[in-house]
């Protein structure tokens, strides 16, 4: 056996916030021309990434599951990506085009930059950008995000109370992503800087189960991690 | 002549950053299939959300240039939307689709929540989101924006400065926006918060000028509208 010429491509490919049709024409391209994609997944069941592009797939794919807790600490997580990155790696090696499907965008609080911190300086990487979960909920919620000078801040809820109101001051219009389990601390916080009535909320945005319900109604029963409160503090500008 | 049972449905559809194939699956189809398309366009010249769907217009649509100048003020502004919304609702009344087509995504930064704004309450609309400039840029950098409990600030450039430093204050990566007549003051606010060497420099991202180069570089010899900042304050984290 000998070595090709050139080793393969790692394509780090966002598809998007849920809706098939959201992937762009691009990640079609790549997914579909690849014979390696790897996506995150669970310990045990289905990939959400796949599945977002199951219908797309060719077959007969050479598939690498890059499985994972969701609560995941460093050092599993870290030790997880080295093996998911000597599996893809080895594909290049002999020449292979690897895809890593990447939910929303790849650069956009995905896994994909942990499998470019370790692949990026030995072989060749393309991304291609996707559409974000942020942009997903606005379009659902039929709010727009910004506009002419907004400052837009995004925080994930799991920040400190601290941190997420000295941006929530700062800026005209903010998400809050990953909302579900930190409803209380977030309302809560709305309340006290006056914004509890600028604010949106939604699940599973674009998905099968999507849902929009008040705000208070979610933090009284609890919401998913898919979920999202958009704020707008100048209000209806336009 | 009788008019139809049913009007037609307004669709805002993002047409991502510049590049055709960062169009999505759903924003093709819409744009082939409706009989009417809008788009902004400059007051002589083309239309830059035309150009980038150029390639796929199926021919023989009616088309409505949403004509205004880069520079209009609001009142200018206000009467330019208020003529194209008149001229995209005869069509909906009509019985006819209409897509607007909007660069990146139609609720982040874009014209077309004026129209949304003018028409959403008289008639059914659909939002089609987009891959933003934000995306585009980072991938086209090779820089992850943000992962895990980051918090991400979306600042135009055209802030002030006071504002653009509390963000840049609070936030863990920030994506400084439509950078390029303002480098100086990005620059030296950057300076200041000991943050200018992790600060990444990108014009015309994913368009065929794409042009990566230093920021002092292009602060000395200036930069375009089409330009971006992109901060990451806790460096390489993976």
């Amino acid at each position: 056996m000998t070595l090709p010429s050139r080793c393969g491509t790692l394509h780090g490919v966002g598809v998007g916030p849920g809706d098939p049709g959201l992937l762009t024409v691009k990640a079609l391209d790549v997914i579909r021309r690849v014979p390696v994609i790897a996506y995150p997944a669970p310990p045990q069941g289905d990939s959400m990434a796949r599945g977002i592009v199951a219908g797309y797939l060719p077959g007969g794919q050479i598939e690498i599951p890059l499985r994972m807790a969701f609560t995941s600490d460093r050092v599993s997580a870290n030790a997880a990506y080295d093996a998911g990155a000597a599996a893809i790696a080895w594909h290049l090696v002999e020449g292979r085009d690897v895809a890593v499907l990447c939910e929303g965008d790849p650069f956009f609080f995905g896994s994909f930059m942990y499998l470019f911190a370790r692949l990026s300086q030995q072989y060749p990487v393309e991304v291609v950008p996707g559409v974000t979960s942020v942009s997903a909920c606005s379009a659902a919620l039929r709010v727009p995000l910004a506009a002419l000078d907004d400052r837009v801040a995004v925080i994930p809820a799991t920040s400190d109370e601290a941190g997420m109101e000295a941006l929530l001051v700062s800026c005209d219009a903010a998400a809050i992503l990953k909302a579900g389990h930190h409803l209380p601390k977030i309302v809560r916080l709305l309340d006290r800087l006056g914004l509890a009535d600028r604010a949106s909320y939604i699940e599973y945005a674009g998905m099968a189960s999507q849902r929009i319900r008040p705000l208070a109604e979610a933090a009284r029963e609890g919401g998913p991690y898919f979920s999202m409160v958009l704020v707008h503090k100048r209000g209806d500008k336009p």
